[in-house]
């Protein structure tokens, strides 16, 4: 079975994995409108492509905060990666320090964090936070990401409480006994996310970086008063994010918000984008944009789901391949060639 | 089974109830375009949700006329109750209680008013008028609705003549034998609608005042120009309304309807609406342009149909439990922080 | 069978009628776009009902160039009324009489001018025109409309050469044996449309203006341009139609063009408008639109495909029931009230 | 079996070509979503059309760089014709001769140019060329074409690399053993296209001017600044295209990118366009918006798979007389008197 595409990993996923699973990696908030949105919105982008450049020597690397990776996509903090792949979390370390990108380590994690570094030691990694109403527990979550060589602190914003997603509920979806929250273990009993603290506001921002020297980047931010928000408490980079349409039903696409966003940061912090990446086309419209970065959520777990480590990386490298051959069809040999130039919105 | 969201109610009342029922709730006028549209309009409206505000203490109340309910989600008025369920709009008066909301009970119920106040002493209740040819009916029922404690009026005023739907036509639809508009008995024999007054105008607003001290909620209003003329009028309250499509096909549908109304009203009096509310997230929309409380028609009557006032009960708990996750996850903790920064017309 | 609304004579007729003739009547240029138009623009085109207007005494009347008629709707030019039913035209014109409408009898009848005028002594006719390389078969024609007491002359502008309607093409469409183009036997055999001239500019109505007292309305006009040069040339009424979508396939909507034509032509001249018609509320948008009078031209072959006169009355009938409905749901009680503040275009 | 528009075509060719030949020819790179578009576009435009013009003499002839053609509509350059049928370009040749338009053969043809020429003497034709690595190999090509009496040497900038065609990846596609890409035999070794060289630059165009007397087409222009910088570098024509949407997915369709050529290029060199056109009135929209002609891609290899140079001929011959049609419904006796007036783009 060769894997041509992006699609085709949905597609054995779907086949393969327990409907549970799937459908709790799959839905979305309520309709379902803003996943799909997610998606939908990049067909709206059109390139302005231009011709006759020297594409010769392509150039896709790009820098994370100083740290360069091989190309701009890197991993998104998901959870429960066992329910996709036996060694969970182990494998995406592994593929993403293979691929030479980023990989962002949820707090929701079916592997500890100890796990995770050793499976793929050097590896650049940023671990993802939710604050919990216990603020002991984020502390000592945060301190041992930094001791362990994590290099960036996402704190997740938009998930004050979980979303609506109609098919969990539907389901009764929880985790099968043999697989723990194991970052939380011992902490308290964590299968209820309600211990999460919806109190959290921007001046909780300072108290974590009292905890760390790591650089924070917040996740969930689709205006630009957050934005700039963001920008004043001091983050160093901002991730456009919808939670894969997973939390309010009726957001904006990521790709549109990430406009009103990238106009408002003018270049003081980094600014990512997750959410509906599908193409390596969908990441140079990301790029073009204002996205310094992109990252995938679901499409890493069909990679999972397809082969584990292996499947990611094939995943991977698929959208490097279909990013690089974006960018020499646009005419640009360089990530810092790509521009608003490149783009327009169409009517349609 | 489970009841998830409204359109689960929907398809049991689409299954269950006899077809000459589930057309009658179901159907819109002509082609449907503006029931359908009632909904779609929802689809077009996108938040722009807050991050990282405490909303850890939620508070969705909100103040009918300044009488207090737990959130800001009524019972629109519809007729024969007794077509869902057997006991009709009583059950339907119990729900509203239980669940501390605001019931408008229809002049084309399938219960007196008297059995409807019987049945949930002290409940919030609106009572919805039509005015008769012959004036005497109409002055009646008034007189009656505000002696048993009913507290406000509601006049309807977009159904000079019934819209044309054609499955009720089809159907040759009229009430079963044992069911009677009992609040009209007596008065003169009712099966057909035409005793209506085609010739009510502005000016009746004038007459009504003078037959009762209820605050007078006109319902239907459209257009910013008989928004004008209703607060010059007098009246308390408007329902922005398109009768749920089965008036005027082609006509607005009503999210879209109050943008223009709410502009007009200027805060003058307070403005509802009705029609096309299937998710808390819609409630959230409504509110955002200008709502100060919605009103629920056909997910009502499938509630009935479901369980009665109990199936009702909990189609209000999903609509509340809804409504107040989407104003957490879009940033607010209470209905006044509820404001048009929150929406956006999407360009699609 | 109850016929409810004009879908179902459109059901009946694709049902009942040989499949060449429902090809004949339905088809559209190439691939049917412009014909599709004409009923899906009037979706974009929203009401503004206007409420508590005395609608108690409805007049729908209007005139037509002076002569009353009892609705605003009549029936556009259409060949081959035989193929629908036997007795043909004459069975148009006595429904048209009966209704008390406007009937335009086309060139390409099946039943002679003299037949028709008898069918229906005294009703309201125009005659519709085309043009033909022997002009002297038209100066002909013109004359004996005249005669007969047809109280307009239709030119149609739109069909210098037959448009290509692919359904036709494939199924080798021509007249049965027994059916004739009774107008034009004897003249010359006509068969081939391709007897129609060409070269007919906007002086030719200098040359019909000579031939002929009757008014001369000019039918096929989609631009300000033409709409502007109608006028100069002296006609008295303008009909904007594509020609049902069966000539220049891409063209817009009618009702879309009337918008255009009724700004240039600003009430000098009267604004009628064939295409699209199926509703009472589609009458009512024209109408505000800036059209004196619609025509419908395959709803009123459904008829006659149904039962004849008797058909087509039943279909006028739906249609003036639907009209009169939707004028009082929209607040007006006579045509002088209808304008464009009735409608807005949407932005879907 | 009777032929009646260019889908008749389509709809054999799929039925009886070898899917791996089909897929070829019918597939787009990604998601197909530009080769959609190309089609989708011509939809949202609307034609003006005037009447009463005299339409009884049509000239639908123009002149490509001063040499007449029969109509506006030449054979775009498309790899592979043995695919479609055994004779391959030969047959094309002797299309486009016998139709008097322009066919513009492909570096990538399954004859040789002699076989070409010989095939149809002293037919108009142009050569499109790849620039390969190896330079010699293209400037023999070039001068083989212009001895041979090819007209004009159309470059396609578009292909660095080659597009990402799923369907071509899942099949493994590759020519048959008994067919070569014979222009390029003896050269090297050629099924891999890699050979092509990506580090072409605008400069590239001086080299090919140094090395030819024949005018110069560029091929693959969407936007303003290229068009201006073709104009520039001394180009006779520019050719508005997107590769039949098989290079960069999301690209904009061609006939909205030609009027931002069209209005960059204010009439300094001739534009064409391909892409999409599947009707006469397609390519009288091209026109409008201001083409000097178009060309066809995947319509004259369907009319080669049915049946040859004789189905080539019938394509054409269709189009030639619906763009005559189109052309006087219009209300243009000849191409000259095609402009911006003639269309619109349509709200939806």
């Amino acid at each position: 079975m060769g894997m041509v595409c992006l699609s085709d990993f949905e597609a054995y996923a779907k086949k393969y994995l327990p409907k549970i699973a799937w459908d709790f990696f799959a839905s979305g908030a309520d309709d379902c409108s803003t996943r799909d949105e997610n998606i939908l919105a990049y067909k709206r982008i059109r390139f302005r492509p231009r011709m006759l450049r020297d594409v010769s020597m392509m150039d896709i690397r790009t820098k994370l905060l100083g740290t360069e990776i091989s190309f701009p996509v890197g991993i998104a903090p998901t959870g429960f990666h066992q329910l996709a792949w036996p060694d969970g979390e182990k494998s995406t370390a592994r593929a993403a320090k293979a691929m030479n990108t980023c990989y962002i380590a949820s707090t929701y994690s079916t592997c500890t964090l100890e796990e995770i570094s050793a499976a793929a030691p050097g590896g650049l990694r940023w671990f993802q936070l939710y604050i919990h109403r216990n603020r002991a527990v984020s502390q000592q979550l945060v301190q041992r990401a930094e001791a362990l060589g994590f290099q960036g602190l996402v704190l997740t914003a938009d998930l004050p409480y979980t979303g609506k997603r109609r098919d969990d509920v539907r389901n009764g979806f929880r985790l099968p006994p043999h697989m723990k929250l194991k970052n939380l273990e011992g902490a308290f009993e964590v299968c209820k996310m309600s211990l999460l603290d919806p109190s959290v506001t921007w001046n909780d921002i300072y108290w974590l970086r009292s905890l760390t020297h790591l650089p924070i980047i917040i996740k969930g931010i689709l205006t630009k008063e957050d934005a700039e928000l963001a920008v004043r408490h001091g983050v160093q980079g901002i991730i456009v994010s919808n939670h894969g349409g997973r939390q309010l039903d009726g957001g904006p696409a990521t790709i549109d918000a990430l406009v009103e966003v990238a106009a408002a940061v003018q270049g003081r912090v980094e600014v990512y984008l997750d959410g509906g990446i599908r193409k390596g086309s969908d990441v140079l419209k990301a790029l073009a944009l204002g996205a310094k970065c992109v990252f995938i959520g679901r499409p890493a777990l069909w990679g999972l789901a397809y082969k584990g480590e292996e499947g990611l990386q094939e995943v991977l490298r698929i959208l490097q391949d279909e990013f690089r051959l974006s960018m020499a069809l646009a005419g640009c040999a360089s990530v810092s060639e790509i521009g608003p130039h490149l783009v327009q919105f169409s009517k349609l």
